[in-house]
């Protein structure tokens, strides 16, 4: 399955008036410590707290109310499940999300607050594509897939539309783009269009330690899983392995992956709230965690950082 | 002395170049508790985590090489001190910088690494008033006075240049301006240009409790000083009374002003962590705590709110 950036367009037109268009911003502080030019893409700002809310609005928006007039179900670790509450309540549609029982408090409660029911599962003993593929069966309402989809993908592909027009009235050509990867959808669609808008543009996947499924992968280009029983705080970013869909779209748009540590990424967060003044959530945060500690070399380069989610409980950023 | 728009158009073709756009945000949540829609300008995602670099900027860019030679100086609760000390180290001139003892560190940390030589003043037994004219005198530097100066005023303003263009932009007519005030150079600067683009406007200053000297000489149409003794989270915010030049500006612009206590705000920052992914500290929230606590009917209305700095201590913001 293939996707252009005629695709994305076409999402953005569908799903603008229901988004917010997010903030591209730097800060002098982390240039100079970089010697570099730094835009970050504040996703975390995003109505829900994340980039999912833009695939999600695009997917529903793809169904006919014949179809949903059952409703949807969803899997999701928690930034999905929010968005396709909240796109489906805006269409008065019902919403079942299966979520993990150990997702962070804030994500629940937030999907409860968007009026779906919420199934929670034990990630270790269960498996969330079985319960979710027999609520569909069963109940006749469809599945939005939280990543290996196309329309999925082009939705969360609109997010670089706005990069690529803050970009143009910056006069900006980037030359390295750094954004996180689960199971891959929103650097799959946002790397199709930043590649479209900038030929020379170097992508790279960045990923916790243990969770370096995608890396892995283009390394050895062909889909690797990870390796099971590893733990990380980036509970967005945990997806066992690269999607059948994002995978050749990742391998045709990528340079490389890139992984980083829950040590790193808990430390770019303490910075990210000191320097950028922003909220952001351990998945959110790994872009960033890359680029203030890869060993390539940013210098004098002009780099987007992808700042994906800022659904983080409190307790946990406290404790930060 | 007089202000008008053009002025601080004059203003922003001088510092453009030199800070940054920040961005007008809004939130679905918030919106949907207020029923209402809500524009937030993020001045704490300015460099040097505030608006102050505006003025301070235009300032030091009215001052001719000869003049700051010897370099300048200023006194400041924080904010204006850091801002004084970034726009000092932009043009390499030197600059001494009078700071309470009780600063927040984040404050006089920022100061410092920005090159400026700090000096602690007790702000119970010492006037900080008589050290930077004192040092002014002796040292021969200009000081950079914190609002009542028109330089200053109109610098603080072109942050309503951001907001009208982003404003047009969404063909938005804004009813309400919610602003922070101090010595009231931000709003003095800012209610002067939203006025001008947007007429019926209605423009109101926000005060913590027991320091809301403005908004009892807008009633009493003349200065009147806070009582001593107060005290307030609100560090940026404890001027003892309005300006001698702001205050005829704030008289002729603003409808009236509003008050807030410690809570409202401790349970803002709160808020706007949680909900707009920001970190904003007590003095940059207290329009934002007006906004979510007033008596005054926000439905169906479009309110413009600065959030005016972000450099809250991390100890503070852990103990919220």
């Amino acid at each position: 399955m293939n996707i252009n950036f005629k695709d994305i367009e076409i999402a953005y037109k569908k799903i603008k008036h229901l988004i917010l268009k997010t903030p591209l911003v730097s800060s002098d502080f982390i240039n100079n410590i970089l010697d570099a030019e730094v835009y970050f893409k504040l996703e975390n700002l995003q109505n829900t707290g994340s980039f999912k809310l833009r695939g999600a609005t695009n997917k529903i928006s793809t169904l006919s109310s014949d179809i949903t007039k059952n409703g949807v179900v969803a899997y999701s670790s928690g930034n999905h499940a929010q968005a396709v509450a909240y796109a489906a309540m805006q269409k008065n549609i019902s919403a079942k999300i299966i979520m993990p029982k150990n997702a962070p408090k804030i994500k629940i409660a937030n999907t409860k607050k968007y009026g779906a029911h919420v199934i929670l599962y034990d990630a270790f003993f269960e498996n969330r594509e079985k319960i979710g593929n027999d609520i569909k069966e069963k109940e006749n309402r469809p599945l939005i897939k939280p990543y290996d989809d196309i329309d999925i993908i082009s939705g969360q592909g609109t997010a670089a539309i706005e990069i690529a027009e803050d970009l143009e009235n910056l006069s900006v050509i980037p030359d390295i783009y750094l954004c996180c990867c689960g199971g891959g959808g929103l650097i799959a669609g946002t790397s199709t269009y930043l590649r479209h808008k900038f030929p020379n543009l170097k992508s790279y996947s960045v990923e916790p330690e243990g969770f370096d499924d995608t890396k892995k992968s283009l390394e050895n280009k062909k889909i690797i899983q990870n390796l099971p029983n590893r733990k990380s705080i980036c509970d967005a970013l945990l997806a066992p392995m690269p999607g059948d869909i994002t995978f050749p779209i990742n391998l045709k748009n990528l340079e490389g992956g890139l992984n980083v540590t829950d040590e790193q990424v808990k430390k770019t967060i303490i910075l990210l709230s000191e320097h950028l003044k922003i909220v952001v959530e351990p998945g959110g945060a790994v872009a960033a965690a890359a680029l203030l500690n890869s060993k390539k070399n940013f210098r004098n380069k002009k780099i987007v950082v992808m700042i994906s989610g800022g659904n983080i409980d409190l307790e946990l950023f406290r404790s930060l």
